[in-house]
């Protein structure tokens, strides 16, 4: 049984048109005025409404080990609270532990995912680098259609690599025409602070901030990039053009130093992709000062930054300087995870919950407010994300032959955050209270509808993973 | 009778692939795979090249009085030598005499224009400023479709604007929501640095560039910024987001000065569009010492820059920072109109040809050389003027509806540019000897073939006036 | 009678140790460990305490005639509250109006001062520019000493020049080997808002920094210092060195953004010298909301900042970047003054005191918060203003044959700012209530002990003219 | 036996004047018009030449053991050459292997130094970190008045430090009060920058400089200046303000990266200070081109940076952004000791005379022509290298009470340099043939003449160990 959206607003990151989708099979069939659609065709009236792309989050952390404990949602209930916020693509990660073969990881993380209700990928976490790493790196690219890597810069002594281990990552991606993403804190400076702090009995979550400040975040992206630069100039033989920079891609971006970072180099020619999320634009690190432990649903790393950060970044928005907003979705519970870290911010596990808010907080504050246009919104939410990774145009499109993801939006809708109301299986919603204009009324998966007037009603397992190579 | 191009790799902004596209009565009426075409429609195999929407160059003066003279090519030969190059569209100045009436001057261009053989538009010149042009730029705004109001900074004691009137124009602009473009040089310091340079008898051509230092540009650039976003403020009563912000479109920039001003601004939010031209690109300022007064032929305003500029402008097309590629398309003949300057070079015309050879010098130096993509070619040469001066989806685009302006590039064709062969009325080309890779196999304008395998076959007076807002 | 100074520690800008200072017929003639003396000599023993050369304080507005009214400060009362602050030598300012001739002025002025009980200088302000105006600026340059010359950028309208003046004063100031000083606003551009605010009733004192903000000062930095560059590049034919630059003063720096410019001109080479003052380091832009038209005691032009710009003015401070921190001292009485401007912020007489609080604000704040050196505190209150205004040795050094001007500062005192036991003639001053570290214990004028223990005995008319060239 | 210098122009830091000097015991007794001096007093008339503190070269390498070698002037030979250019104070450094008892490798280097012939100082290199390290880090600081502590980011596997020791060192050093000192390139991407070379069998000299590109110098700089921010937050547990801020001192920087990430810093309040030497200053990487392995005797780290960089280090010095030029003097000789790498560049021995040049270098380029003032060439090439370095008063002024080391500079000679007349023992001279402006006329060393006229008399042996803190 097919679809057709009748007369919505369809936006795509260049156009906006009034218009009839027909969606068949789980792709769209066919885009224009006053359709005809086969009889037994399921209509739904978009009049008034938005019709995105379905959205993409490019940063997810679905059931992961870390910490001493795992993130809260699961690929199921992590890709449902997606879809009930208009998110139909999620790429998350798969991340080895040290010593472990990239392969053996990939098994687990493919088979966590098997419960998604929507599509997932995965980049591919490089932790350590030895020729073996090498080699499954070429696999994985070459087999699984895993055209992205991931290093940290920061865990060190965990998950973190060290530069001669970068330098070989970026080797290793640059022949292969792969793209490396990082996140960018110095590790080892962030450890000595902690340390210094620790050994003055300085262990509330207020301190986590201060042990993780925005200027290490902006080294490590400026020598993630200088790094990336001498990879392609050494493969090269010559300063290498833009064309031949090995491209890197900075995950979750958060402040001032690390955005001047990317403008310096793309001035000099380079190209780095930039990927911020809602926490970074919309609070600041005040929320770290709550009391009774609540600032440690603030946890996260990056941190919150200082004011001032949060509007650097809605202009490097608007101007586009940025490409995408993901979540970094990786949510633990207060009442049994958070505590974990009760007397030591240090063991406060990680990370925040962000999947089912992203679309509606980015229209509210980025489009409603002037601060973005709508085509902007559709860009940096799905589009870019799909040119980036390797999804589009299958994903990230309306048009004729793409995936029926697609999400309607009611600009006349309102709504209010809060972790009482949400899908996603935490006890904290660190947006709470925030209100919203507009709302997700409909999101169509694969060309099903999902999310109607609130009623969620995903199927679990019936997301595909994607190949994106 | 319609036509059908076949199997060419349509190239747009975003997209690459391959289709055939049928036009008919001017206009894209379908594109798909092996489409079904009434008999008696003409058909072009594009197979092995690339299809282009058809060029738009945002700035060209033809039959410009200028100077003591008038540039050298009419609204006829101009547009012509622009479709042999694969431009279909052209928006040229209406520049009044200061003192004069924007809608007198208006006429006289208008009538000029009649003569194109391709589509046209005009950006109005304000080169005074009181109620009554006020008056006259809300006339043509709504009137004529006049979205895109032009100033100059330089050219004091003519058509050169001060900062009062200037502000004049960015207020009225801001009102009504067009747009202001803006020719950036410190018009007052280089009528004292000619000054000085012509007292110590420092006459030639090469002193042009020295009159004319690129921080001069690069401070006017600045200045007119700061003033836009004194205009914002002043109109909202607060800091203006970037959506609120006036946005100004630089025309011609040249210089590493002018390209880090609109950095800055853009980093505090301001939206700031960019034009450059493949003279600024492609050359340097050792032409000025030509033996023979040589290089009189380059000279412009702006000047050709210092080597170093050059490689600042590629980096900032390879990522993102100029949105367009105009040429300032102005030639003056070096036999009896360069030569009024043979003994100051104050007196030599300012301009020289380049609509012919915009598309396959930035195909041949930019795609060719990996210094940017094909959606980026596309994006620069075509899509986003066509956006910026609101001619989008009519031009700029391979979509049903748009108009049937299509260049068939074939990138194995080569070339070699040469005043004795190219079809600008001039006698010198700036370009001379450039080898080009790829060439212009056919352009199509409105639907019909026009230029195909060096065979120009033009219409004068094909060419419709193209409203804008 | 001699006077010695005994056991303080003297600080200069480079050194700091103890010894005696000798100081006779208003000169320093000795200094040493023990130093004999003759009988008669007049003893102050300055054990733990520092001994700083004079202050000198570069931009004070004494009885100046301004916006319909007359600072409250004379040359006898504002030179004494300078004593009783540890400032000996002011540098004030003869301004011309508009058509007016700069000798006339100079009587005036020099008549005006004749009254001081300090040594005062006064820098030649250029309010217009012709032939006429060229030949005083020669006359006072070589007759009367005067090496500086101070442009309004802003006041269009009054006391502000156009950029062709401009580029006027900067030729034959570059011609002479004078410095140019630069009042840094875009003068139109804030009329033009001051205008657009006052249209929609916006008139209270808040207004007033709204209608001048920090981006116009940063505009108008940048263009002053790039016009410089071209007069420099003017006069020599080609690209100046940096020793070859015609060197230009900024007063009065309030901003990033003008502090952004001139960091980019040293980087390119060019010689700018910075001065700001304590109001722009100590308050924030809060001021201006204080109820009761208390927020006009606080308007002068440029406005106080928001909050940030001082952190990054004082990093400037720490690191070398600003050279000298002087008051622009001009008073209006609350009472009487700002009230003109009760119903419209634009007729409040622009201006505040400081004088008798500026080396004990910038001791407590700077020396005392450890933001910057004892070093850099004697070299920004006093050494760099005399080297850069001609008074170098004689004024800002203590050593053997400078004038005996001496402030012996207590590091142990304290003190309270209140207009209540203030010296200055005005019923506010805007560090009400400002906590200091130190005090100024004793000022030493000319080898005479002018203010000790909070007794002032200052002479009307001590003060000498000093020619600075 | 005492010394009296008639007539000279003495040039300090700060100031220029007239006066005859007397030295006696090898201090600075007096200065003074027409000075009675004992009988039987030396006197040298310096007449219409200029009086200079003695140089001070910060950072030399005397027969240092490296890449398998030993560089060529020894504590005599080398000492004695720069008495002969005017240099009569050094600071070499103590650099132990990894491993090494840092006291083990003082007592070897503090031998060696006995046969210098002029007063030395040494910066502790610190190639490795551990408790034992730090233990005598704090030793050497408070026994043999070592206050600087060097380290080497470039070097990897040898005496280079990752950024885990690096952060013991600043941490140790910011606890004493010590200075940090940095050689910034980033070691490991340097490694396999080369390693690519060579695979490609690219290993001639002019491979050297490829594999060692600005922006990984730049990188490193950033990148210690962030980390030494962190060691202050740390010991601060806030925010640390500028005096606060552990400062740290780059060597040898060359390139406009590096400077910016120094520019960049202070302007956020950090306190960094910048060497660099005339090579950098002088040479451009054209050098690397010389037939006949002569590209060798130019092979050094960092290397010779392209056109464009020299200028922008030239600004840097003529505005304040420089404080010290040293020269990295380690000479190698071409016939026996580059020759080493005759087949792999990696093989050279890295390093080049200059301790002779130094002076009359920064004379003739910097000061006649006009880039530098007098005042700025005494403060970088001996006054500000004193301050820093724990040297002043008794180095670094003309003052009562310093060490007699003084220069008498005659600006009316001329010289041309020449390995074959140089005092360097080594057989070839970078500035080959360069034409010098001015001569140094007379050294004195401790209260001797000991170069006059061309006439080298040095004592092997006289130079005295100076303890720094």
């Amino acid at each position: 049984m097919g679809l057709v959206i009748r007369n919505g607003t369809i936006v795509t990151a260049t156009d906006q048109y009034v218009a009839d989708v027909f969606c068949d099979a789980g792709v769209i069939k066919a885009i224009g005025k006053s359709l005809d659609v086969p009889a037994g065709t399921q209509a739904v009236d978009a009049s008034g409404q938005y019709v995105f792309p379905g959205g993409i989050d490019a940063h997810t952390h679905m059931e992961l080990p870390f910490m001493g404990t795992t993130s809260a949602d699961d690929f199921y209930t992590g890709t449902a609270a997606g879809v009930a916020g208009g998110t139909t693509t999620i790429i998350d990660f798969i991340i080895p532990n040290r010593n472990q073969s990239l392969l053996e990881a990939r098994d687990f993380w493919m088979n966590n995912a098997k419960k998604s209700v929507a599509d997932y990928g995965f980049h591919m976490a490089v932790t350590w680098f030895n020729e073996q790493v090498k080699k499954e790196m070429q696999h994985v690219f070459k087999n699984d259609g895993i055209q992205s890597f991931k290093i940290f810069m920061a865990y060190r002594g965990a998950i973190g690599v060290d530069d001669v281990e970068l330098i070989g990552v970026l080797d290793t991606a640059h022949d292969l025409g792969a793209l490396v993403t990082s996140h960018c804190e110095h590790g080892d400076a962030v450890v000595a602070l902690q340390n210094r702090l620790a050994e003055r009995g300085l262990k509330e979550p207020k301190w986590h901030p201060k042990s993780r400040p925005s200027y290490l975040e902006g080294e490590a992206t400026n020598r993630v990039i200088q790094l990336a630069r001498a990879a392609s100039d050494a493969r090269n033989g010559h300063d290498a053009t833009a064309a031949e920079t090995q491209p890197v891609y900075i995950v979750h971006l958060t402040c001032k130093e690390s955005m001047d970072a990317v403008y310096r180099a793309r001035q000099a020619g380079q190209r780095v992709l930039v990927e911020t999320c809602p926490q970074y634009l919309l609070l600041d690190d005040s929320v770290y000062e709550k009391p009774d432990f609540e600032g440690a649903a603030y946890v996260m790393s990056p941190p919150i930054r200082p004011k001032g950060h949060q509007e650097y970044l809605w202009n490097a928005l608007a101007t586009g300087g940025i490409q995408h907003v993901a979540t970094d979705h990786c949510p633990f519970r207060q009442a049994d995870q958070k505590v974990m870290g009760k007397d030591d911010f240090r063991k406060i596990p990680n990370g925040a919950a962000g999947i089912e808010n992203r679309m509606s907080l980015l229209y509210t504050y980025g489009v409603a407010k002037q601060r973005i246009t709508l085509q902007q919104f559709v860009d940096v939410t799905s589009t870019q994300a799909a040119k980036i990774f390797g999804l589009y145009p299958r994903k990230g499109a309306v048009q004729v032959g793409s995936d029926a993801d697609l999400v309607l939006y009611d600009p006349k809708g309102t709504g209010r955050i809060s972790a009482k109301t949400h899908h996603q299986k935490v006890d904290r919603n660190i947006f709470e209270g925030f209100e919203l204009t507009g709302k997700v009324a409909t999101t169509v998966v694969n060309g099903r509808v999902q999310w109607q007037d609130g009623d969620l009603r995903v199927e679990r397992g019936a997301g595909r993973y994607l190949k994106r190579c």
